[in-house]
């Protein structure tokens, strides 16, 4: 392998696929990442098995060739060469790669390319689905981290992705929360579907959907076993959950008692400062509801009260309809329901305080989160 | 006490102090902040016994009195309040402070202000010297990080601070590397006299520094066993390091046989890139000094080598006097001497492998840094 390419351009690709390098591993070769020549251009592959990355730069190749190297030390390397052209030569008989950069010459052992997993690419099976990659992204940042942050139930760790008609829904839920966004498509797919991704993988997708311009489109492994997401330079390929996914719409409340229409930058203040005070008080935080009446609006009143600490009280104007109360909700679910709405309102649904607060953008459709009750004292 | 101050200030004043707050300590009133009036303004003070820091913000007082409470907590609840002002009363009964902002209320309970340890503030001594912060944080950045940073040898873990005639000199050693800053004082000091302050202490002033406009004066307290450092609105008070300090004049050589001027940004950059193999290898970097000849200027040839990981070669031009050689140093203190040069260029003066490399500031007197030199291998 002997090839030339631009310092930046590998410094990118690099940043792309370490999120997919293994942090531990007992399998060595998964902490490096893959430099293969292919059709012109370079192929930078990493995977930590349950989630692989690819990424392609340009680059003029004299010699075709593979192999892995260390990630970290091939990216510490890179990024602290002067942006200039960068040679990589691969000694085939020791295995090394020489790393030439204008003055600067390195050269690092690596692992021969055959040891590294197969990471699977596009078939030439349709695409089920493509989305511009600030929707996917916002749905994402919106749901994955509802899931559940441990693998207790393992249905729970992951993203439920359904296709159905013109709809695609993400859902997650981790037993205390619920958030679902639903996608309008400009046009029904093929055929409805629905699987389980891993919310890590998601949240990968998410990063790589930041940096891309072009369409993502999603192919289903022949197997069916796995996702592959792909964009111009870069796929994303992840494991599914097995399993069965809850019956989440029907958590979802069909009505409500009350609808409070509250400013989300003031309700998020109003909760973080809560939050010092519920912190060391099982993060119970308590919103009592009053609407406002022919003097005023109406009003929120949060609260938080920790024994050995102390105890505080904010309020912020609202317009509440219907007919007030409280209830009482874990002010980290709290905060992150509030930080997953993105428009200037947000509406907080409930029905007394046994049953849970949902919480809904104004002004947007498609997006749900519900925090189940805590019991009030 | 009640009394109303702006959250701005009260906010940043908070901050100034909270370095002094202990982080784990057996008394519990250690991780508290003391508020109290004083003479129309608040008084603010942390103190973890090796250092303590007193800052006066502006108040409307209207009734004097003194309490502490968590440090933590009060700065979490006054940075999450609005741009406004803040009334704080105590509840002398319950020990709880009331904060009051906006359409915000917080109590906070506390421990007596009995209980906090009497902090040393300025006498009506003269001060000792006076300096400018600049000054005072360039001469404290560029010698405290020498100083050791474990207790084995207590006065190592200290900054040698030594007053004479119109001299004032910074000195740290950790065994492995040296070094001094003198600084020039626009008049003779009154007496001579010397002392070694924690370098944890002196990395504290240095940021109280940052935030200063006028002269950073110097008081000893009576017994001598602590120095006070004050500016208009802040005091640090510092216990004093026991002992006899190295002497370290005579490690500086007095004179070379090679002196090598380098681009100080352009070596930073080649020691960086060579410490991804050097870290691995016992933090060896070799630096190989090539005299220029009519045909050229000299270079530094910079190589690290780690057996099982790979190697590294880097070079950059410089003007190199007298008979050139070899020298093998640790690249983290390399690193760090460099990073404490704040010249365009830097001298490197050696005398062949045995002996210490001295880094010093081209065009810029008073400082010197002295790293020990590894053997070559």
């Amino acid at each position: 392998m002997k090839l030339t390419c631009l310092q930046e351009n590998l410094k990118r690709g690099l940043a792309t696929v370490s999120h997919a390098v293994a942090g531990k591993s007992t399998l060595p070769v998964l902490s490096n990442v893959l430099l293969a020549t292919d059709g012109g251009r370079l192929k930078l592959a990493a995977t930590n098995l349950d989630v692989g990355i690819t990424h392609w730069i340009g680059a003029q190749v004299q010699e075709e060739g593979a192999i892995t190297v260390p990630a970290k030390l091939l990216a510490d390397v890179i990024g602290g060469l002067p942006n200039d052209r960068v040679t990589l030569t691969l000694d085939a008989r020791t295995q090394t790669v020489k790393v030439e950069c204008a003055r600067y010459t390195s050269n690092i052992k690596g692992i021969e390319a055959e040891e590294f997993p197969i990471i699977p690419t596009v078939s030439d099976r349709a695409p089920a689905v493509s989305l511009s990659p600030a929707t996917l992204r916002e749905a994402i940042d919106q749901v994955a981290f509802a899931a559940a942050s441990d693998d207790t139930r393992p249905v729970l760790a992951g993203v439920l992705v359904r296709l159905r008609e013109n709809r695609l829904t993400f859902a997650a839920a981790d037993g205390f929360r619920l958030a679902t966004r639903v996608v309008q498509l400009p046009e029904a797919v093929a055929q409805p579907q629905e699987f389980i991704v891993p919310a890590r993988s998601l949240v990968e997708l998410a990063r790589i959907a930041a940096d891309s311009e072009g369409q993502i489109s999603l192919t289903m492994s022949p197997s069916g076993g796995q996702a592959l997401f792909h964009t111009e330079n870069t796929e994303l390929v992840s494991r599914l959950i097995d399993g069965k996914f809850p019956d989440f719409e029907r958590i979802i409340p069909s009505q409500y008692l009350t609808r409070s229409i509250l400013d989300t930058a003031e309700l998020a203040k109003a909760v973080k400062l809560a939050s010092f005070f519920a912190n060391p008080s099982q993060n119970v935080v308590k919103l009592t509801l009053e609407p406002g009446g022919e003097l005023g609006p109406g009003r929120l009143v949060i609260s938080a009260n920790a024994a050995e600490v102390g105890d505080n009280t904010g309020e912020i104007d609202g317009m509440i309809h219907g007919e007030g109360g409280q209830i009482a909700l874990n002010v980290k679910y709290l905060a992150d329901a509030i930080a997953a709405i993105k428009t200037a309102q947000v509406a907080l649904e409930t029905q007394g305080s046994q049953n849970p607060g949902v919480f809904k953008p104004v002004g947007q459709e498609g997006y749900v989160h519900i925090v189940m009750p805590m019991s009030l004292r």
